[in-house]
């Protein structure tokens, strides 16, 4: 491996701006004035996977954003591994909260801040680099070898379900392997092996045709942000609990060893509590932050607006106010019927006088996979022998809604080796990748594929 | 009175016109970027004011917003009238919901839209017109008359009421006239004796340093719009009421008479409710809207927001969250004490492990008169032979904060003579003002000067 690490050395300045270029290319697939940005950073990756090597390199058109293909199989009788990723990226605002401009890419303090950096271009560019300095340093690759990585991560796009369900022969693989995830912390190598669920609405609420004067109606007329306040405030109980009736159908319960396991990486609350700002913790109660975030649903809003932001004051009542919320689902939860469930919840608890309209969002299910399975053994192995920390199985409380799918689809085990941190400030301003991890990342594949060809030849 | 019914026909374009180019400036009091436009709309003023005939025309700065003071004093023996009004206008947002952009009045249906149409520069500019009218037909005024017009009334500055305070002397008058109210509907006039007081604060909740992804901490840290959410609804009790102990000190028991005065004008309440687009009315249980709105407090939040406002999905726990409040007060109740009492339920129901900021607005007392004093009867005669109709005298639930100032510096009874209506939108979008009344207005004006100069003589 010693060659290697001259290798990326040497590159690191070259790699360093190629990142970046992809990086000031605001692919925020959420936002529709961005998708020719979207579109570009798929461009650009598909130029990246053709420079590393990379044969029959596609970027297929989707009725969403394109998903991009590429296959080096020229390695006969050892595995294939099929490597996922997105190119597209979260919203940024609140703009005035960053330090740098978030499409401005700005190596400081040993980080490299952008949106994106963490989540998931950067993690997604060290495997693009790894093969490419594999095949550079060795001629070959010592695995058959697959990308497939999407624009519509950030959206629970539909393009890649229905690509997977089309393509299970030409996508065939014996490992899935997606870097989007943490180690535990700076030198603590995590593998995830869970994964939450995910389902989403969007709440409005409206009472009159138009604004009202507070001075001409106020006391005698409905207030859509009274209205929804209070309708807010029904979904949680004052323990932390979801209030929804149904809400814990499918949650299960946790054994002792899974509770063991959950409080082995238990970070210092207390510490965690400063670290974030915050004078406490807070959740549901009787349970542990790991527990709260890896084997609990939640329920949050996301954004709750109405009536006048301006400066200054607006003796208004509004007419219409808005909330939108996600939920972060487990074990067996349906995403469809805790839609459904929230949705008769609100309708049950809405002021008299207040119209209600709701729109469903995404639906998708939790994850989880075997850590016993060779190719995770395998991949504890390659972090062990780079970051001298063996990796430790835990379940993250994100969701990747795709992951269950490409378990189901290709039938094959999915293997997250993440390269972020969780203080990286993924989805909020000033998102950064540490270069560290950066570099370590880059061994730790080049270890892993070696390893991966070398187990299938033992 | 059929000369003013001719000079005003032959006069209506060019006086629309007028009005026009002053509802184009966008003097909105409350954003500092349009301060600009304030002092452009003082300006319009002093200069047809100036046109009108009016004398010693001063633009007065102030710390804030300028004072336009006019004076005609040729009429020894009568009376002096002061007429007060304000140029300045409220925010205009949601923009989309104009049907017309609200700085370029559009005339249709018999009305004039444009933000200020009604409130307050279509009703301020019927004085300044119909002085004009009367020095050019008659060459003198009825009576001594001043103009005393401000740009703070809808950001309740501090300006005018140390100007009226500083200048008791030039100011010294026999009554005060304003035209900042409504009828009660077409066709019906009406003066206001009374008006709600108002107080307002804005609220901050803040949570994490940062904004949090709901992954990797949902359900496990605080949300600053739970926080939030759960403060705003202990506001009230499940009867309307407001919740914050001590809040109805000083709200006056209203007495048979009253409320015999106050049902005599109480719109049908199911008419009103379908006119607004509500399947019903919603306030205090036991109260008609007219109690509701003339003779109670009330408390509405007039903005709330925090996190994801965009287009699709953002899965992030907000970091802070934000409340506008405004409560409209009566009788005695006191602003500052009820701000303090406000603050005080909120610091006490807020979420452990959630930050709060509070910042105390406006405070203004409320207001009342005895609608027995000859001023206030002349003018309910001048409106009866314009109108066909006597001005019924009403309690007004918005707040006119320097109204009560007037009253006590200058010693004088205030006759609000409103001629917009109830349904004209103001502080909304589409607002407008009636043709109709306009005409009307006008010689209702000249009729009531005319009425004074005589009633004084007689």
């Amino acid at each position: 491996m010693s060659s290697y690490n001259e290798y990326f050395a040497g590159r690191r300045d070259e790699h360093l701006n190629e990142l970046k270029e992809w990086l000031s290319i605001p692919s925020i697939s959420a936002l529709s004035e961005h998708k020719p940005d979207v579109n570009a950073a798929a461009r650009w990756l598909a130029d990246a996977l053709t420079r590393a090597g990379m044969e029959k390199v596609e970027v297929h058109e989707t009725k969403g954003h394109p998903i991009v293909y590429a296959e080096h199989l020229k390695a006969p009788g050892r595995p294939t591994v099929l490597i996922y990723g997105h190119y597209d990226v979260q919203p940024v605002d609140p703009l005035h909260l960053w330090t740098t401009p978030p499409f401005e890419p700005d190596v400081r303090d040993g980080k490299i801040f952008a949106r994106g950096a963490t989540d998931d271009k950067g993690q997604l560019f060290l495997h693009v680099k790894a093969v490419e300095a594999i095949l550079r340093q060795e001629g070959e690759l010592p695995v058959n070898l697959k990308f497939c990585v999407e624009g519509e991560e950030e959206v629970s796009g539909e393009s890649l379900p229905a690509f997977l369900e089309a393509n299970r022969e030409k996508l065939k693989t014996d490992a899935v392997i997606i870097s989007d995830s943490s180690l535990l912390e700076p030198g603590k190598p995590s593998i995830c092996t869970g994964l939450r669920g995910l389902c989403s609405l969007e709440v409005t609420v409206t009472t009159a045709k138009t604004d009202l004067h507070s001075g001409l109606y106020g006391g005698a007329v409905p207030n859509a942000l009274h209205a929804l306040v209070a309708l807010l405030d029904t979904l949680h109980d004052d323990q932390g609990r979801v209030a929804v009736e149904g809400f814990y159908e499918g949650v299960p319960v946790l054994s002792e060893l899974e509770k063991a396991d959950l409080a082995s990486y238990n970070p210092d609350e207390k510490k965690l509590a400063a670290d974030l700002g915050l004078d406490a913790l807070y959740g549901e109660e009787g349970y542990s932050f790991t527990e709260r975030t890896g084997a609990r649903p939640t329920l949050e809003l996301n954004g709750v607006w109405g009536g006048f932001q301006g400066e200054g004051t607006k003796t208004v009542i509004p007419k219409e106010a808005h909330a939108k919320i996600t939920c972060r689902l487990v074990g067996a939860q349906d995403p469809q019927a805790t839609l459904d469930r929230i949705e008769s919840h609100l309708r049950k608890h809405i002021q008299p006088g207040a119209k209600l309209r709701i729109v469903q969002g995404e639906k998708a299910l939790a994850f989880t996979c075997d850590p016993s399975d060779p190719m995770l053994q395998l991949a504890a192995d390659a972090y062990e022998e780079v970051y001298g920390a063996r990796a430790v199985f835990t379940k993250d409380g994100g969701s990747i809604p795709v992951v269950a799918t490409f378990a189901r689809v290709l039938e094959a085990p999915v293997v997250m080796m993440g390269f972020g941190l969780p203080d990286e400030n993924l989805h909020a301003p000033d998102e950064h990748f540490s270069l560290d991890n950066l570099d370590k990342g880059l061994l730790t594949i080049v270890n892993y594929l070696h390893k991966v060809g070398q187990g299938a030849s033992k």
